[in-house]
């Protein structure tokens, strides 16, 4: 009994603490939406979010195989959120960040011009989402509210389990709020000004 | 006298056409502005824009010189613009396409996690703009309501002369009203359905 009473004040002295690692988030709107059966809905209108970079043939292998192609990795979040985290370093709830990859041209409709470097091509080869939904995730994901998605058609996709390595990565690794902000170059001064950068990250960047 | 009549005829029946290549068009609002000397001011909210493709080190010769660095160069334009174009396969008056030149990453940030490929630095080693606003550019241009400028500081540009390369190699190359449509994979879609591409683009891809 002791012991039950003591959680319970706890709970009520932190109530939102602590289910993340900052403090109360507000939420923004233009974010997730599921279906009835609890899937995340394909983001339709993900081209006309924000920009956040395009990377190049990124790899945690020092020497990737060479697969005799390249691809770009375009990464775009929903407005709200982009403008939230502007403001103060941390993503709100309902963020939604979505990893587009596209195959590099080679060269079938702009070799006429383009004769060296690497171009965008319509053919698109995996979309991905990373969101902050603490609501729906936290009570799965234990203390975490942060989920992956993995979309293998344009409807609709299953969470990620907790227990694929892509968690365990991010929340050791990445920048912000597990998110990898160090990829994202417009992103780094709103961390810097309100000190939101991760004590993983930081570290990291000591030891270079 | 009659010929001078004639003229006015022609102006009275094709008051706009006579102005550019294709119809008469929409002005959107989220474009251009300008200083009261007539120079572009610096686009803002830009990286809030939609985005259009990001290529890395495209060149006009098929062996360029190694530098010994790469850069992306990522592509935005004015949401209404984008909308207009996606409705019509044209873009509108009042369409700002800008090019960020970015220089990739070599590991400062990132090299703890992402081991090999590219990625996007804080670094901007430019910014370039492409416009449509024949009010006043045509006047200038000819029969050309396009101007392209170059930001030397983040305030403001003057429209770079007709003369320059830059608009011959456009009208020579461009899949679309001068743009570089064939760089941009969410674009094409609209020119094939409105059949907007340009005879001397669709020219080049049958020479292919």
């Amino acid at each position: 009994m002791v012991r039950l009473a003591g959680v319970g004040l706890l709970a009520l002295v932190f109530p939102m603490v602590s289910m993340q690692s900052g403090p109360a988030k507000v939420r923004v709107g233009d974010g997730p939406s599921y279906t009835a059966d609890g899937q995340l809905k394909f983001p339709e209108k993900y081209r006309e979010w924000v920009f956040l970079s395009s990377g190049l043939d990124m790899s945690y292998d020092p020497k990737p195989m060479d697969m005799g192609s390249s691809t770009f990795n375009n990464v775009f979040v929903n407005p709200e959120a982009y403008r939230a985290y502007q403001q103060t370093g941390h993503w709100p709830e309902g963020t939604e960040i979505v990893l587009e990859n596209r195959a590099a041209d080679k060269g079938t409709r702009s070799a006429s011009l383009n004769k060296a470097g690497k171009t965008q091509s319509t053919q698109m080869t995996g979309l991905e989402v990373h969101l902050l939904d603490s609501a729906r995730l936290a009570p799965k994901h234990e203390n975490d509210g942060w989920g992956f998605y993995s979309f293998s058609n344009p409807v609709s996709a299953e969470v990620i389990p907790r227990a694929a390595n892509c968690y365990s990565c991010h929340e050791q690794h990445a920048a912000v709020d597990t998110t990898f902000v160090q990829f994202y170059p417009t992103l780094l001064d709103a961390a810097e000004k309100h000190r939101t950068a991760s004590a993983s990250f930081l570290k990291e960047m000591q030891g270079k």
